[in-house]
């Protein structure tokens, strides 16, 4: 009798260009077609290029950290249709297993110039990068970028552009979502663009509109083609109504999630998986990013988002997330005092990337570069909590990083040793 | 030969007014004398009144917290000075054991008045509460209060005003810290003071400056008495330069916190004690409050600060958190556009408030009161996670709530029963 | 209004003997009277005395353990009546919590000589212990004992006669149980009574049978005092139909367990209490023992034993056992054979014997003394697990160290460093 | 630039019988030839059948699991000679990761008879299997063995043939281990030879001794051939001196095992992978047996046994155990008195015996089959503890059945609905 194993519903080719591969699209359209079909309760496998698909490369240059067109990103697998699937429905994914290609074992993290995607420390990262190392500072024109190669072995990974840290994956997908139906869509460009027009924060990109420019709508015919493009949303944010690249580190393997539905069929999208991420994905490109195989069960519950009274995807976890014991993280504490003083009110943005500053601080002393650590945080298991959200004006964030992750003793009793510890790829002009 | 336990520094007088109290005060600043001293590497006992001073009774009426005087909070115990502590090191406080008093095992939890605290949901919750409840309408005029009183068995604790729900408490105190310099008093004063001139917030008070009204300073003699009250940071906000009110759940028994030190002595103080606590204490007076003794034990780093490269606290967790798999977690997604269709730029306060209504929905089906949920998630030992913070414009966040605490099945699978479940004490004029 | 805590069903007299005490006990017989009652549903908090009634004393001699008299343990609180329970019901005893008295914030462990209690080890450790340290073989005639003191500090525990080690106590009570009918009384005395006669092991006490010397009926007649003197079980070891001694490490705080009833009322008893213990509980003395206050809540499953098709108890462990992520424990493995070469059929009780034995044997390169580890074995969260029971001839058992006890690095890849690790309190005439 | 992945060091034909293929071998013996190098520090995949060699088949009979031929087994991969790893060096085997074959996506559990293989409940379950299916009595001639088929959907495994259960697999090799020297292999012989000719079990292979039939010593000559045959130890048993069977299911990924090196090259060997075990691997075959892949990384420690005093392998687990909460566990208690009221002395291995048939009484009222569940408790991630082990004459023992893998609730409180279970595969001729 013969015993095969699942199926694989889409296969990549890492060889082509992604532009060229028909089940892959780069934008959210409700017409983009379906680039296959899953059963309910069905078991797959789909295969993904990384979210640059395959601009990054596995050398000590960030040469090609620098020269990533975002405007290509993020290339998907799918849409498929799941049979049955309505809208209204909610559509519940088994995130069964996540793994590299076997014989592609690596990915990589990056920081991007603040008006190529930026990163959550952008502000902070030129200048201080320059300042930290006034020796390069001839070379620096403000505008550096920094890369890490990643190199898996089994669960974990460890990197030797950040050495002295190896730790086991949380493996996920950062995006997974269902097609918008056109309402949905039309809604997303308006409230987007409001923000673009209102242009709140001084000479920074605050949102992507839809930019035509490699637009890539699967198989789409050409009048489609034309219009996902000119109208197609953006894969750079996460969206409430149906989740997409919401990079949530704990949606890894055994992880349920509800979805709503809003176009017959789904259109259910996957890619950008991370081999690991921290809470926030800090660096942007942060996560340990990864070509590979991903393997989901597809089941719909009818009529769902109204049963759950559900707005947004929820979840649950999975059972096997490394395990650090409580005691085993050190935490660090941040407010919603800026570093120039400023008392914002009740804002754990500025709380949020106050607590990464002061990992920074403390990781420092170990010889790391800041951009070491910025490349770190991004993608290290660590966990970012809202602590306090009501006690006017101050927002409390806290950041835990697992000490295990380590080879050598982070707690503050340890005594420092500087080491040597290399360099992350850096490219400053 | 006789033993005998451990030494309690101080005690407090339960039936005795807060404010004539000598060892509690009830604001920061660095000339409150030191109602005690404790020795380097010392175990102390440190008795606590809730952090209202007990304003709030075991009952089933809200008056009390609609009565509540804001002034006066928070009663602390101290300040202590710690033997060799000097500005500059850290002081490092093991949270040895936090217990309620055998006498009064209850606590509460509180929605306030915006005007009066307010809280994380406050523009949501006098509305939706109006709108739910259209028989309570001719009593609501926008103003309700509510409050649960939480009785204690051992570790856990459940409540009258919220069944169905029972857990363990993640008990710990809310505000822990040394007393701020001068310099550091003036810098808190001024870049508030800016916030509350800036005024950048519509109909709602941004923040605390100093307020003589109720001060309490401990057994300071007339003169200093008087400067306290007229320049003594509000005990409200956590801030970065000592901690404070940080309010993170995790700071529970076996804890070590690593504190900075800005006076001779450290002049340490404790308070705001908490049965337990979810991730942002929702909604302000969120966690279950309660009067209590903890045990601290007090080592000094010498000139720490440097060492530790700190400025704001660390911490790590001690080895008993209440276990959940992670596969007991059901959590929800939000993201930075508000109930409006706002899109608001990484926001993710925003987002977080979001994510606090997408339970509160999805909760409101077992037959659960609005104010029963937003009191529950205040004190339940929720899990607040920052998402995504990178990907503009959205902001994503998470939060995930321990599916063991009720005694029926929340998982979207379950069949949902709408049961009587009561209601929390509320008053609303 | 008047807040009162939870009741407190018995109270010991530190300073009292035990045998005058008349809500303590130390037999098992269904006629010892019980010393109160308890409603079903009720929560109560309950004294105990530590096991040998305050024999032990917080002191460096180890002479109280030499001169200890085995024939007056264990003194068990109550037994108590329970409002509603019937033989053949279950009672459900939720441990909510546990805590030494407040001020007696100590403990002991000690090791026996091996016609007096004894110890998991009393084969191996008197000889191994003259040969190790010969210079003190002339004092040794064969007959070592030895005892630490634990000081608790919180949940915390350390000894001043094991240095380098401090851990969270899981708290537990050792003794739990519900008197015996007096069918399953004779049914204990015959099955023990043959074990006695058959006198398989050599040169040992296999099981004591009962022994009027010391005997404490609780408030009994004298009639009936002499019949439970002359016919009552003993509390040493567990017994399958009602649990009693099964020194469990995990029924701790937040525990529940489901006891047969077997008498009208239950009569339920519970003492020797821990604050902390090994699996196995090695040295036999071997859990931090102390006197302290256990908080129950008791319900009644009526006919729980055929509902349940229950014949032994059955519990589940709260949600708050200290965690050590499961990378944080070296594991030692043992298997069925002894250290003579001898091969023994997959006996799980040789194979965990030579488990501990590798402990002692790694932990031994550190400076300490055999005894100390032994002593530390018995007392600390270690895991014991049966690996392999299946694969003839061998029984393979393993022995989960946690490593975050100790204050220095016991993994095999950190470097030995031998201390002067002082010794424990030892007597050996 | 062209990256690879892993090299694997051993392939296997799933299609070609195991005795064909010169890189397995099934006996123990220092002269058995390496079929590869490994460099110190290297990271390999090797390939494994499953521990019959294929004999079990993915279908509904159990004739194969009565057919099975025992002096086959088990084939392992290897041995490896590891680069500079000599005799008194340890050999540390990081287990990086373990997956089944893409294609080949199950596994299977058995119970044997007892005289070919038998299991830890062998002389319950042909009686108790008559008795409580008196149906199929006739049919019943004392000899029954039963099967179960798992399908593996990414890491969880579920069974046509036990419906209601599903789980994350603690994925792990059962049989580890470098080969004997001469002189080890001689002990063993010697030891386990007493062992059976002293025949102190009535009716019952109590070892196995060298057995020339079906024995494959991989590439070696014939002359050695023979002698492999002759003295090679079987693999049945872990042994202490180098590991071997020892089927502990922590040894998952990200382990690290540290192995005892007794000839030059240390000849590594491997196999007999599980997808999932419960502690004890109760049935015999009980883990969910499976043919697939594991990464293992080498690293040699000089002088290894010397310097951890190490007579035993030790390991620690990696930071991936599937998780469930300690409150999320049901435990039952056994103790040594067997099931017809004899009191055995402190015997781990009776008192655990006894504990599996409280669970199988329990989970009997569900509709399962007793031959179901003990397949069951041999496969799923069940913890297996020594509680008490120095109480005189009882020896105590948990198992803890972690609840979240029924998809019904199996709490005592919950209530109980007998179901439609099927059947397990079962022959009984």
């Amino acid at each position: 009798m013969g015993i095969k194993g699942i199926r694989t519903a889409l296969k990549v080719d890492l060889d082509r260009h992604a532009r060229e591969q028909p089940g892959l699209h780069n934008r959210w359209h409700p017409d983009i077609p379906a680039c296959g079909n899953i059963a309910n309760n069905e078991v797959v496998k789909i295969e993904c290029l990384d979210w640059t698909g395959g601009q990054i490369k596995n050398n000590d240059s960030a040469e090609d950290v620098k020269n990533v067109d975002l405007t290509e990103i993020h290339y998907l697998s799918g849409p498929f249709d799941i049979e049955t699937a309505e809208p209204g429905d909610v559509l519940v994914v088994e995130i069964q297993d996540v793994q590299p290609f076997q014989d592609q074992p690596w990915g990589f993290s990056g920081v991007f110039h603040r008006q190529n995607g930026g990163g959550f420390l952008d502000e902070h990262y030129p200048k201080a990068w320059v300042q930290l190392h006034s020796d390069m500072a001839s070379a620096a024109n403000d505008k550096p970028r920094a890369k890490a190669i990643w190199d898996f072995e089994g669960i974990f990974c460890s990197s030797r552009h950040i050495p002295g840290v190896r730790f086991a994956g949380l493996i996920h997908p950062g995006i997974l979502g269902c097609a918008p139906s056109a309402e949905i869509l039309a809604e997303w460009n308006r409230r987007e663009g409001e923000l673009i027009a209102a242009n709140t924060v001084e000479n920074r990109i605050v949102a992507q509109p839809p930019n035509p420019s490699n637009a890539h709508a699967g198989s789409a015919a050409e009048d489609i083609k034309s219009r996902v493009a000119r109208e197609g949303a953006r894969t750079i944010p996460g969206r409430p109504e149906h989740g997409g690249n919401c990079d949530i580190k704990n949606l890894s393997r055994g992880s349920k999630v509800y979805l709503p539905v809003h176009v017959p069929g789904a259109k259910f999208s996957v890619g950008d998986l991370h081999f690991s991420q921290g809470d926030g994905e800090i660096s942007f490109c942060g996560a340990i990013e990864m070509a590979g195989e991903i393997t989901l069960k597809f089941s719909v519950i009818k009529d769902g988002m109204a049963k759950l009274d559900m707005k947004s995807p929820i979840f649950h976890a999975g059972p096997v997330e490394p395990q650090f014991g409580p005691g085993r993280y050190l935490t660090f504490e941040g407010f919603s005092v800026d570093e120039k003083g400023k008392q914002h009110y009740l804002d754990a943005t500025v709380a949020y990337r106050q607590t990464c500053l002061r990992v920074i601080e403390y990781l420092r002393r170990y010889g790391y570069s800041d951009y070491q650590i910025y490349l770190l945080l991004s993608c290290a298991p660590v966990q970012g909590h809202i602590a306090g959200i009501v006690d006017i004006p101050n927002a409390c964030t806290t950041l835990g990083v697992p000490m295990d992750i380590f080879d050598f003793d982070i707690r503050p009793e340890a005594e420092v040793v500087k080491r040597n510890m290399g360099a992350c790829a850096i490219t400053s002009d």
